[in-house]
């Protein structure tokens, strides 16, 4: 299914460190594609706690609703991840298969039900064949290693055409901790809560309850601020794991304890980097968009605002075309059904004003626009004259490879 | 622009009989094509009344404002169209253009500047070269001619592929009244209360304040049931005129008399028609899709969870690639936002019932589903299994034609 990678992939990918508390491994099970690694075990050490965001699908998967339940225990021990099935409206046996790869892992782990977390990715409707997972369950175990961070991020990739990783490092007082994650997706983004599947671990020390208000919150500014084709997935999942097992630190009291100062930057900026990477792989993306939203009435707004741009398949074939319509920008802004004001709505591209005061500059020069729409980084800055709330937003552009890619995707 | 016809385009277009109290009359006037009309004028006998529904987008444009404002006076005397540019984002100058139209046009026909509506569809942004429309005032009224209906709604299209016309008869007690309706649209269709432009006559003599009950009721269920591409018009424009010229009858009471029974069948009918040619001649399209959702909150709910799996550009390509994919439309019913019962959730695609109680049925067989989705009217039925409420919405498959019209329009 992954062909020739993306335009847009980074041009070297560097291999995650090892992170104190984990361990992994990915191998060919055979879910459902031939000739690569489909399953993922992460193993995360006693005491380790677990935060989450789930997409808000009313049709999730039965993994989500195992997710969701098993995140009020805060605690995990593993998280397993096949690729090529979502097991997403699969009713009873989709839940009997979640139920037989749970038990199989905490057997094996010697650990409880509730602290082994699961996801799957691929195909709708399909019932799966969990005995391919749990079958080789003994020999994911047994090949567990803690720098294989990179062969777990390819073995979740479905129509990715590389791998996404990102790496931090952050002081928590004296202790400087690490954080490591990976994500998947490429079409059916358009988080809503989390995309797809990302998988996060630091080592610091930190509370189920805090973990889950930095995550949620970090979410909300990097895998919720991106959208490929505004179709959201039905096993969006985002975990993010405290292992505990790097430098001694001291306790955190809240999230907002400012000794979580730098931690907090650094995850944001992992999950932006992830969550900007998944963009950069979106199906068919040749182009890298970049859409800043300021002058609206709130921050969430503004994010509406963006998405609304960023959805618009008018403006993303516009740049797939290398056409600086901008018209098409304000078709998009006034159908978001957020406040704007037309005549004072400000549109530019690529740094370069195009309107003023609801209208064209009179001294506008298309020339370095129409430059700077050729290059596979497009920046857009929308300002609505309204308030002082500002998103940014990421998506791509819509090409002929989107459509060659989802017109025979499950044949 | 306009190249191929639609291969869903009706095999015969048939010329739209004369209604008394409107004459027409299109011409090339260049207001940015060359070799076409793209001017129309409909002029409308003294006493007529009007209604209208316009985009409700924050950005609409000069015309639409205009329009807005016209319509509280309830009466018209004319209607005068341009394709090629929507004076839209056009601020000021845009602003004088109408006014100069409107002017020029009031004088020439000797009526008020609000008896008069207009109407301009194409490029956004860009200033109108009004001049080219007014100079051409004279010879645009002494071409007027009763039986031009087709000419006219030639002389609108944009990237239209062929020229949208309807025409019913009901009758009102013992008189049979006629209603004649044009309209154009291909992109940019999601309409939010009218769908780009439609001008529709009927001879009956009906007030204003009913035929605008009239009309938002038949709109809801027609225009605001189409989309191509989740993209809303600045411009949608539907206006409905009674010029009170045909067979004498009774003075309706109220917009839910009896007596206007047929009348309402008959507006509604020929609107869904105009609606329905607008997606047969969408931008790219290569098969109609009907989507019939049941079981929902309320009828609001069903016509939600419609436009979701409508606007689903995974569905979309699916439907595209002759795939019956249906884990896209669970998707779609999911991210929709709307209730519905995953596990009670049904899916049908032409007819053939696909999945029940969430999850396929053991006895599914696709051989039939996947000869329909061949054909060229693809039906798909859902239900959310939860109330009573049902709508019906089109779409079009989303293929390699749209991102060609579309990654090069302006240019």
């Amino acid at each position: 299914m992954a062909s020739k990678v993306s335009p847009l992939a980074p041009n070297v990918i560097h291999p995650l460190p090892a992170l104190p508390g984990v361990r992994l491994t990915a191998r060919e099970c055979g879910v459902r594609y031939k000739g690569r690694k489909d399953v993922m075990l992460m193993e995360i050490a006693p005491g380790s706690t677990i935060a989450g965001v789930l997409t808000k699908s009313l049709t999730c998967s039965a993994p989500v609703d195992i997710c969701r339940k098993h995140l009020k225990g805060g605690k995990a021990r593993a998280i397993l991840v096949n690729a090529g099935n979502a097991n997403a409206f699969t009713g009873k046996v989709g839940i009997e298969a979640v139920d037989r790869c749970l038990k199989a892992t905490a057997k094996s782990l010697g650990c409880k039900v509730s602290e082994i977390f699961i996801a799957s990715t691929g195909v709708i409707g399909e019932p799966i064949n969990d005995k391919r997972i749990t079958d080789n369950l003994p020999a994911l175990i047994k090949d567990l290693q803690e720098d294989a961070w990179n062969d777990a991020a390819r073995a979740i990739m479905t129509t990715d055409t590389f791998e996404k990783v990102a790496t931090r490092t952050a002081k928590i007082g004296d202790a400087e901790v690490t954080i490591n994650g990976i994500a998947k997706g490429s079409g059916m983004i358009a988080p809503d809560m989390a995309t797809m599947l990302a998988f996060v671990a630091t080592d610091a020390k930190i509370p189920a309850a805090i973990l889950q208000t930095l995550l949620a919150k970090a979410a909300d500014k990097s895998f919720n601020c991106i959208t490929v084709d505004g179709d959201t997935s039905t096993s969006d999942t985002l975990l993010l794991v405290a292992t505990g097992q790097g430098p001694k630190h001291k306790k955190p009291a809240s999230a907002t304890d400012p000794i979580l100062k730098e931690f907090r930057a650094a995850l944001e900026s992992l999950l932006t980097d992830l969550a900007v990477q998944v963009v950069q792989d979106g199906e068919g993306a040749e182009k890298l968009v970049t859409i800043d939203v300021s002058g609206a009435a709130s921050a969430a707004a503004a994010r509406r605002i963006g998405l609304a741009i960023a959805n618009s398949p008018l403006v993303k074939t516009a740049i797939a075309g290398e056409d600086a319509n901008w018209g098409r920008i304000v078709m998009a802004v006034g159908k978001s059904g957020e406040k704007a004001d037309r005549d004072k709505l400000s549109i530019s591209i690529g740094g370069v004003e195009i309107t003023r005061n609801g209208q064209r500059r009179p001294d506008y020069d298309e020339a370095p626009v129409a430059a700077h729409i050729k290059t596979r980084d497009v920046h857009i800055g929308v300002d609505v004259g309204i308030g002082s709330g500002k998103a940014r937003v990421w998506t791509c552009d819509l090409t002929h490879r989107y459509i060659e890619i989802n017109a025979d995707y499950r044949s």
